[in-house]
């Protein structure tokens, strides 16, 4: 008999990545099509099918042959009821059965997972946490997601809700948020966030090698800081390592809390690497208290781009494999 | 055959309370022992091994018919190891195989149990909690401390040291804790530190009905503050109602992060009652986002003094239960 593969989809604004996944959890084909989000959700629906269709085509199997589907799609979604509520990135959304309809598309069993918990899934189970049973994901990019792996256990919450490590909140009377909450950690560690206080610096006239760049009109982003820290730039210096502290605040936060053994950082942000960690780390072993030991290992997403797919394949593994 | 009944003892810097209890959660009978822990290890071992002979003596049974002993104890301390190693309110205790030695002196079946995490499962077994499957205990007194009950499991984390909630911090920057961090809860919302708020607030002359009792010397303490806020007192008021804030802000953050149904606070402070629940939760409604409805009831512990030694007896048999 033929070796079970799992196929994975990875939901997002932008992009649907989808692949099949083998029992180790080796990506054997990936597929990247646009999401055309701007056209509803039955253009959505169509895309993820054909996402679904060309992953299989790929390695030239009949979906009938797959063990089952694993979506990981934006919040607010609920797992048990297989429904995507009104994502800010999927306009028109309000209350879509998506579980329902992709099974019925491709006539296999299908998960849905948030996105966080996917891409957590992944990391716990070939990627940076492959090593280890109660982790936590903080995907750093725009905004800031998380996930909860405790005892080798996605945490999901009595409201299926947990892993808003971005909500949480680290300043008192702080920050107005989207979320309508003030002082949120995306409010303070997020690109977002970074970006804001760079331009801010910058408007107020402090000296930076990218005042030219906004004043110029190109937008400063996240990779543009980090490169002006590289070389040494004071505004940049200062900025990054704010975002840092706030970080490290949460870093030490979730440690009182589940205690985990790894946190491990992903999204847009990780791609700063040894910049973001060091300075995390500097921060969190001036913060964290030296009573006990119990300072969580710190390592950035091992996946990329794949960590979704690949966990939400291992999502449909562990809801559909028979033992 | 007879009813197992498990023996649960909560070891406290002042007394030890132990108790017999049934496969029900009832506690068949009751002990409370003064722990003289300033006598060092020795004695208190002493004084433990006599509150379990008169638990059993007080409904007639021998030891080798109850079902095993579970014991609460203060941290930093190792369930998995069965040590406790040098809680604050112990003096002389550096590393003590308390597992062992009870298990040696009683020749039952002993497991060891972080405090706060005894009172948890006491409340979570029959308590306050003993509806839900998520629920998060705070227990406030002089210090706070907590514990995290997930899909019905205790949440212990990778270093044993889950659910120091009073260490998470609220104020970037903020107060020195004795634990050596910056901000902790327990500086904003112990009784310590409302004590301290009010103290302050009249020694810089602000007015207040308990003035008078400061300069007579006489301790100003926490059901102080709370009787005086029932009196309208304005320095009480303010104190309290900056206690109820930080609690309602850590209560968001438990919010989003393992998203119980249930908070409950226990310990000295929850004597408060009403005044407490009130003023948190409407702090709490004003901070908490309304993106999506999933806010943790609020309740005050509901076993009293009897939780920790029943926890501890649920711990017993939640490890030695022959099913």
């Amino acid at each position: 008999m033929a070796e079970t593969l799992w196929l994975g989809v990875d939901l997002g604004g932008t992009d649907i990545k989808a692949g099949l996944v083998d029992r180790t959890g080796r990506a054997r084909c990936r597929v990247c099509l646009t999401t055309e989000a701007e056209h509803g959700p039955q253009r959505v629906i169509d895309r993820l099918a054909e996402a679904i269709d060309q992953a299989a085509a790929k390695l030239s199997i009949s979906l009938k042959d797959v063990g089952g589907v694993g979506i990981g799609a934006p919040g607010p979604m609920s797992h048990s009821k297989g429904m995507v509520y009104r994502p800010a990135n999927l306009p028109g959304w309000d209350g879509v059965p998506l579980r329902e309809l992709i099974q019925e598309r491709t006539g296999r069993p299908t998960v849905l997972e948030n996105d966080a918990n996917a891409a957590a899934l992944g990391e716990f189970w070939v990627g940076a946490g492959r090593d280890v049973q109660n982790m936590i994901l903080l995907t750093m990019g725009t905004g800031i997601g998380g996930a909860v792996i405790e005892g080798g256990r996605l945490v999901r919450g009595h409201f299926e809700n947990a892993g808003e490590i971005g909500h949480t909140i680290v300043q008192p009377d702080g920050l107005l948020c989207n979320c309508g909450q003030h002082g949120c950690l995306e409010q303070y560690a997020s690109a977002t966030a970074t970006v804001r206080r760079a331009v801010h610096g910058i408007e107020s006239g402090l000296p930076s090698v990218l005042a030219e760049r906004h004043w110029a009109g190109r937008q400063i982003d996240a990779p543009a800081i980090v490169e002006a820290v590289h070389a040494g730039d004071a505004l940049a210096c200062q900025v990054w390592d704010e975002t840092c502290k706030y970080l490290a605040l949460a870093c030490v936060n979730l440690q009182h809390l589940t205690n985990p053994e790894l946190i491990v950082i992903g999204g847009g942000m990780s791609a700063a690497g040894e910049v973001l960690l060091e300075r995390v780390e500097s921060h969190r072993r001036r913060m964290a208290w030296k009573t006990f030991d119990d300072r969580p290992r710190l390592a950035l997403a091992a996946l990329g781009n794949d960590a979704g797919f690949v966990g939400a394949g291992y999502a449909a593994r562990l809801a559909f494999e028979k033992t």
